[in-house]
């Protein structure tokens, strides 16, 4: 079995609101060396295959036609081995 | 700078409804060797500090206060330069 490991990303220039809350909340908690905070989604996919060239291909347009939007986000991933992904 | 790379993930013995959601849309989209999703948040959090020591221990403190259930989630993180996070 394979695991896509895939972290889905604002862009750099695209606003990024629930960053800015998080930022706002630890400066009032007093953290206030904090300058910036970027929130994204890390998602796990376990597939069950272990031709690595189909699977890379398959996680590319997963990727683009349901987990990341092409307008704000951006993305990459890396594939390993369920068993390595777990040490 | 310091750079703080954060992953905030469901235990794996918690529910994951939005995995469970994003892998029943991919079989439906015709991904049926898809058979898990698991989706977590991956949060960076600069630092104007460069005391690696100092920022390491405010951030495994911002994890427990702010960014992870403790009851739900496990959290881990590495601290890298600003400079080298981007390359």
């Amino acid at each position: 079995m394979l695991v896509a490991k895939i972290f889905v990303c604002l862009k750099p220039n695209v606003l990024d609101p629930q960053g800015k809350a998080v930022c706002n909340s630890l400066q009032q908690l007093g953290y206030t060396n904090v300058i910036e905070a970027r929130v994204s989604k890390y998602i796990e996919l376990t597939f069950d295959s272990d031709n690595e060239e189909s699977t890379w291909k398959e996680t590319d347009k997963i990727c683009q036609e349901l987990l990341a939007n092409p307008n704000t986000e951006h993305y990459w991933f890396t594939l390993e081995n369920k068993e390595e992904s777990q040490s």
